[in-house]
């Protein structure tokens, strides 16, 4: 996958024609194709447009189907041929997962969006392993690095900790979320201070799709807060410049990464002073027994955090357990800002969240 | 996608069962499982294995078949449902490519392989993003740094620039081509010089899947040229503590990208030393129009190279026509190494070739 996503021009190679799926067209409306004589019924689903609409088959079995107009977005979808949802396989970019089965397609707007790559200083992503003796495996983890990084030698910079969400992957952050291009932007803007954000795997665990963010896994969440205090935190201070205090530490998540952020960041406020949670995955019924001891002292929690910041759409599943979860933190004394917005679960959300955050971390 | 490619264990996660695919077994068989139940034929093509074996399908409609037992290595494979090939939905390792359809499994030997990541030190893989003035977009490029670069801020590296094949990406020599694991582990053992490796996307033109090495695509090769040439290795020569001479320079590709190696090391011995083609893609027919005039004078050439290294296996479609390109050179009085291998046009022999030419690069 390339930033190049222009659309596909349709061309031949010797006698090959290859099927261009998906082809953004000028007016936003986008169609999808997939060849496939055999199958009795191909069908699409694409975020925030359709949970299914059927493709339409021609003479020669190629399917296809064209939707929209759509706002300008990056539109998570998957094809369905006879009932098994699969990632597009004429599209480069597959959203990074434990199960992939779903891709990209952007459609442009007018103006370049907030996580679209501009012609502007760009920060670098570096990919790194570590070894955890723990689990007995090495591990990845992804590092942006701001604009100047390179240019300032004897400058530090502060840390976000950034965390995927169930069934997501190291790389989802970056791939889907754009977290890079986003920072990117906002640091050119002068809107958020230059940092550094790490982004680790979020298991502790080789189950894959497993919840992560609350106690029914809580074996995950302790291996990973142990992981990520002990092996990634560290690692990062040691490789890169960063400031060893925390204020210059904050924590976010979304969904299950949402719920471990919670759990790890206000558990844990002597490293933390910034929390937050994108649609993060709790329980109610788990309040007390993950966050109550830690919080048992208001005054000096208050007192710790710069930020505790929570975040959920409407639309959301998890809205109704976040509503609960900001009234236990009121009633609690914990002071924190609740970010209600319209839409979902999903990255349209957690993109604007995180460029909302960005321009509040490690500010005063 | 991490590292931990544990076999994932079975396990159910409230009311669902989630399908594991491929489950590797301590016999090293594998076993593939594939949900459709709507579907009427469901099979695999594993590379080295097999071209077609059909899965065999239970009550539920879930299609399994084992394999093997298999010689230890990464393999690509993908599956077929009613005749669509696809990537395993359940395994995150999905190949990078334009036309993403193919897997990887790892069937893995007692002893760590060359490719495997091991607990030694490991050097980084950055991502960078540059603008094209000359193409309009913003592209990336992928720059593994050897262990010891942050160590050693005042030292200088020579470059590897490596090249990927047709259809795939510059993500593809890292995630199935190993190469900074390779070189990890190769620099580790001091069979290797520590260098920087440099895997840009190495086409011109956004069409996708397209041949690229030859001249029936000159156009893509002189524009990869300009981009390789004008763009990246400056941007590297800036932003990396690079040799800036053509002694600290190599040039190395696979297939398409062995077509774009030679063209462009060939007519460029003034800016690479080193120069190594995998498998090649390139025909009789232009051998005199690609590298004709750039070889006229072969004393001057043979002086100015310190490596041309071209390997291919006797099972490759390319075989022949490198057969014939090594005759050539010969005729030509240019000096030359070939490497004839068994095996055919897979990164099984392309990690081997890698790892053949890295310990012979900037060296004497």
């Amino acid at each position: 996958m390339t930033l190049q996503q222009t659309p596909h021009p349709t061309h031949r190679s010797r006698d090959r024609q290859y099927v261009i799926s998906p082809e953004v067209h000028i007016d936003r409306t986008a169609t999808f194709r997939c060849q496939a004589p055999q199958a009795q019924e191909v069908g699409i689903c694409i975020g925030r447009v359709t949970e299914f609409a059927p493709m339409y088959k021609d003479r020669a079995g190629n399917w296809q189907i064209t939707l929209g107009p759509l706002e300008p977005d990056l539109y998570e979808y998957s094809l369905v041929t006879d009932g098994v949802r699969i990632a597009d396989p004429n599209n480069p970019w597959v959203k990074p997962s434990e199960r992939p089965s779903t891709s990209i397609v952007d459609i442009p707007a007018d103006q370049p969006a907030l996580y679209d790559a501009q012609n502007i200083p760009h920060g670098a992503v570096s990919t790194r392993v570590y070894w955890s003796d723990a689990l007995g495996v090495l591990r990845r983890v992804l590092v942006y690095t701001p604009p100047d990084y390179d240019c300032e030698p004897d400058r530090t910079y502060p840390a976000l900790y950034l965390l995927h969400g169930t069934s997501d992957t190291e790389e989802s952050w970056i791939s889907v979320g754009r977290a890079n291009f986003i920072l990117d932007a906002l640091i050119d803007a002068g809107k958020a201070r230059p940092m550094i954000v790490v982004m680790p795997y979020g298991r502790a665990y080789p189950a894959t799709s497993r919840e992560s963010g609350s106690l029914g896994y809580v074996e995950n969440m302790r291996r990973f807060q142990s992981d990520l205090l002990e092996l990634i935190v560290p690692y990062v201070e040691t490789h890169f410049r960063t400031q060893e205090s925390r204020q210059g530490r904050a924590i976010a998540g979304l969904s299950g990464g949402g719920g471990e952020t919670l759990y790890i960041g206000l558990n844990n406020v002597d490293s933390f002073a910034w929390i937050c949670g994108f649609s993060s995955a709790v329980r109610e019924n788990e309040f007390e027994q993950n966050y109550g001891a830690a919080l048992a002292d208001a005054d000096r929690v208050n007192e710790a955090l710069n930020l505790l910041w929570l975040g959920c759409g409407g639309e959301d599943h998890l809205y109704p357990v976040n509503l609960k979860l900001l009234d236990w933190l009121k009633a609690k004394g914990i002071h924190h800002v609740a970010h209600l917005s319209a839409g979902g679960h999903d990255y349209h959300n957690w993109r604007a969240y995180l460029a909302e955050i960005a321009q509040r971390l490690f500010v005063g």
